[in-house]
């Protein structure tokens, strides 16, 4: 069994056990409320579909690497369930937190229900996440899922402290590169992460292995992250979806900027100035790249995919779903591919 | 031992706990962050102090019933952090929705660093009350854990059902009676039931006793609720510190309101007009209370208080502790003593 196999396996059984912890708000009084939910999620309203759900890429992660441990996969479904819906409480707020009108191509909940909805929504689907870890008790013993749920919170409290980096540093002028790792850390790589990590602690591994799992899965969302700032400045529109270059123009702290940051030459100096317009583009592109950020930036990723690779390796992942492990590793840093 | 004798012991044994899980953002990259959050605990900033925490009831609860089976209610400590965790995360996110400016006499949270970073200081409180029952760990069984965690995590469902609740129904103007107990079931009685809950479940208790706690808080927090909204409109306001009728100017949904919205008399028809001006407040006061408004709201109160008195003696609290909680529930109960 390859990975388009394995998605093919288990993708609807992913949808299924979403579909049924958001049921929890599908009663009487709260059916609008659900319709938020299931908006967002990608199930209902204008546009939904297989576009508007995205890829299920972290729920996927926790099955393989449960799958890969030799354990029954189906039984790790509420900690799938449990990561995707972190994700997507994280997506909600943050397009409230970034003025975000549009998400993969749709209106954003609090664009369609006003910014306090939003805010609820965003709320219960991180209170769904949480039940979803619970109900891991029907398959796993009582410590089990108390350590689950350990490393779903602590990933969770990474999250806001990346999150809140992001935020302080629209406000500041002296970045560097050191102030990279720690934001990125937490919002890209927490999660993916704790998706490995859960995936091995309910299989059969040992604490050895569930390092390695969760290691595996903390450089992958680095390099991961450090590739799509690269395709952010540089990558071919018609592959990446989004008009290249615009993270210049919206101001993203991605890791070439920074690095040209740190630099202190014209890169930086016209940074500074204020907002790149869409005119100026392919210039401070050109001007970054001369200036080293890609080139430092391609070097991080593969030295972030071979530190992922190394601990995959020593992860020991077994059978058929190791592979597709590696294959969707594979495929979430080599994009262009 | 009296409750104003366990409020001197327990509650500084609240605040260090509270602290010491807070203090998870207490590090070199998030100090600003970790400063917004003990700013809205009333430790840190422009006026923190007793008057700024609040009175940590819900904590109490917690403790004063886990003691009342005749355990220990040291080892509840986090579970009480939890809750009052949860309940100021539900503030930090209120004060967003409902664009307020001031509470307990200081700025919110969003008015000091703004809407973003208010939505992630709330969310980091609602990851560390989860992070906090997990604690739990230390001094309880795994499976206890996991069942504090589940009932706190319907809790929070309910706040999120509550808050969706009341925020819809400001846009509507058929409202009555049968609107207002889901909404405040929601908001004010899940979070209440659940410190009886929890407490008693981490108590000498079975699972009847556990039921009858839990009946107990729930009851209370719909007649504390009740008792708030005749408060809100015919309060002194000497006692209840906020200018009376205020509820009525807010356009609050309280039960007087819906009561005699169902009523659709003379007080319907104004309401339904617009908001209530401040010089209109004393006339349109004795017109609710003309239309029978407050009287049902008193009955209301009353029933719910004595149903919250009959659970507790079937719960069988026991010794000094007992005593306690119920002097908090008639604390509570009859504010204006």
């Amino acid at each position: 069994m390859n990975l388009k196999q394995h998605i093919e396996i288990m993708l609807p059984e992913i949808e299924q056990e979403l579909q049924s912890q958001v049921q929890r708000l599908d009663a009487q009084r709260t059916l609008p409320f659900h319709e938020m939910l299931t908006y967002h999620m990608g199930w209902t309203g204008e546009g939904a579909g297989k576009e508007a759900t995205g890829k299920r890429i972290r729920p996927l992660m926790v099955l393989l690497a449960a799958a890969s441990t030799g354990a029954e996969w189906r039984n790790a479904l509420p900690a799938a369930a449990a990561v995707e819906m972190v994700h997507n409480f994280s997506l909600v707020h943050d397009d409230v937190q970034d003025n975000s009108d549009k998400r993969r191509g749709r209106f954003t909940v609090w664009k369609k229900w006003g910014v306090p909805m939003a805010i609820n929504v965003g709320d219960a689907m991180f209170v769904i996440a949480n039940q979803a870890v619970m109900d891991l008790i029907k398959t796993h013993q009582a410590l089990t899922v108390v350590r689950a749920a350990t490393i779903l919170n602590d990933t969770c409290l990474d999250l806001t402290r990346g999150q809140y980096l992001d935020m302080s540093y629209e406000e500041r002028t002296d970045l560097s590169l050191e102030d990279y790792w720690p934001m990125i850390g937490g919002k890209t790589s927490a999660l993916l992460s704790a998706c490995t990590h859960i995936g091995a602690l309910l299989g059969n591994t040992n604490e050895e292995e569930q390092e390695a799992y969760r290691q595996f899965g903390y450089h992958l969302g680095l390099a991961f992250q450090v590739q799509d700032d690269i395709l952010g400045i540089w990558g071919d529109e018609a592959v990446t979806g989004k008009s290249a270059a615009s993270d210049l123009v919206e101001g993203k702290n991605s890791l070439p900027v920074l690095y040209a940051l740190g630099k202190q030459g014209k890169f930086a100096e016209r940074w500074n100035q204020g907002p790149i317009t869409v005119d100026e583009v392919k210039t401070v592109a050109a001007l970054l790249e001369k200036e080293g950020g890609r080139a430092y930036a391609e070097e991080m990723s593969e030295k972030e995919t071979q530190k992922a690779l190394g601990f995959l390796e020593s992860a020991n992942p077994r059978g058929a779903a190791g592979e597709s492990m590696l294959e969707l590793a594979n495929m979430l840093l080599k994009r262009k591919q």
